[in-house]
């Protein structure tokens, strides 16, 4: 281990309240190999110059968003190459990474699934998207997961020191019970890799990021890749940082972009304290209930 | 019935796709009297200078917003003199009218009580509200109805021809379950009467209009009292109406304000079609229950 390893692991005990986290809004490659080496250079940077300990890569990134190319670009989990070099970058700066997503095989079936790796580089569990994008808006944007893709059954949470943190993927987050069984789960920082349309993200895409963390008193990231015209599928860009308070922290615009932001985690109890909502939900009234 | 009135039921049931709605931002006065007596003239100039078929009064509307007073100018519902003067208004313009709230007494008990009535000047029902506002944010915001109100333990919703309306108070619309517990009973459009703070208000209260009407592909109303800085507890203003794509249709500012809006119902199939989110709901995974 060397030092600059113990060093950030050091400082994620040390600081306690505060996590500096980074986004990085990658852009696109001709090839997966392009893609991952372009991504690893990019973590590098996020540590070593800007002291990240935690950092957050976009939906799909390794490979071209299309239908028809999940299962070409599908790979195990976390047997195949991109995990290895996720969980090689991990190690060596000794950070937190929620590597994004990309297509996994898994027995004939494929997921669009989001990985996370400790600062050993070890495998700390992987989250299968939920809730499958389909969409039908004529002439602005049709797409449809299910056509190719498998749902997956599984929430994922992870801790960091005292912080319990959640993943979904993009068409989650239009999901406001997704958000809240993440909160009854303990978190208080839910993290979606997530590509939105060029259509729909304008309109939609910061009003749920502030929704989902002022709804359920936690941080939300939405990470992005960058704008790519040239694709068939657009990604939106614009990734958002939100506090607990719905507001935005932080927000690229279209082009490849790393977000570099100080949580302070202070403002969990702030808020919990201040505008009570968790405890004043109507429980004798209304419940929402995970039934796997 | 006169002439005007019958046109105005007529033209609910012809024009089907369309409901014009007059949210109505009243200002403050003195007495009761004098509230009621302009509240009746405003809904007035709503119904026959600006065509509305339904019109929206704000929260506490008939007398000051304190704790310490809702005991005082509570009334019976809907036997008490602002039931009667609502009821009476409505008949004359037959119209759908939302009656804003007032304090409600029944058994000794206190409640923030919204009232709706049909274009006979029928009483269609009330709504006590549910969530009842405890916020403590120091310097900003600090109030505690349940030191003096009851909370409600049941939903309201009606019919405007195919449009089904619910009913929250305020507070309610911080919670993302309310409104989709609404949208379970089949609620299109749902309307908050709502005096929201001005440190909150301008962080929230557009927020939580926008992803309550997206998240449930629904119309949502918000009706504020008119800001009025002489008062202990200052409303914020700011009315708005979205549509179920989670954009601001219209919105006020602080100044005593009629909004008059067209909604496009067909809107609501639209969406429905287009962003499926209702029926792709994973409800293997989760359910929302009510439990009364």
């Amino acid at each position: 281990m060397g030092p600059v390893k113990r060093l950030l692991i050091l400082s994620i005990r040390m600081t306690g309240k505060t996590l500096r986290v980074a986004l990085i809004q990658l852009s696109g490659f001709p090839t997966k190999r392009e893609a991952i080496a372009n991504a690893q250079n990019q973590v590098r940077i996020a540590v070593k110059e800007k002291g990240a300990q935690l950092v957050i890569l976009p939906e799909c990134w390794n490979s071209t968003y299309s239908a028809g190319e999940f299962r070409k670009n599908a790979e195990q989990i976390p047997n195949g190459d991109t995990s290895a070099a996720l969980s090689k970058i991990a190690a060596e700066l000794g950070i937190y990474l929620i590597g994004g997503t990309f297509p996994e095989e898994d027995g004939g079936r494929i997921y669009n699934t989001c990985t996370v790796w400790g600062p050993k580089g070890e495998f700390l569990g992987k989250y299968r998207k939920m809730h499958l994008f389909e969409m039908d808006i004529p002439g602005k944007c049709t797409f449809s997961e299910p056509s190719t893709l498998t749902p997956g059954n599984q929430f994922l949470t992870f801790m960091i020191g005292d912080l319990r943190i959640g993943i979904g993927i993009c068409y989650d987050q239009r999901f406001a019970e997704f958000a809240a069984i993440n909160r009854q789960l303990g978190v208080d920082f839910l993290v979606f890799p997530s590509a939105f349309d060029t259509y729909t993200g304008p309109m939609h895409f910061e009003l749920i990021a502030r929704a989902r963390a002022l709804d359920n008193s936690m941080f939300v990231a939405l990470c992005s890749p960058a704008r790519d015209t040239t694709q068939d599928y657009v990604a939106y860009g614009y990734s958002t940082i939100c506090d607990p308070w719905g507001r935005v922290l932080c927000c690229a615009q279209e082009k490849p972009t790393m977000l570099v932001q100080d949580l302070d985690l202070n403002m969990l109890n702030e808020i919990k304290t201040q505008i009570p909502v968790l405890r004043q939900k109507r429980l004798d009234m209304y419940e929402l209930n995970v039934k796997k």
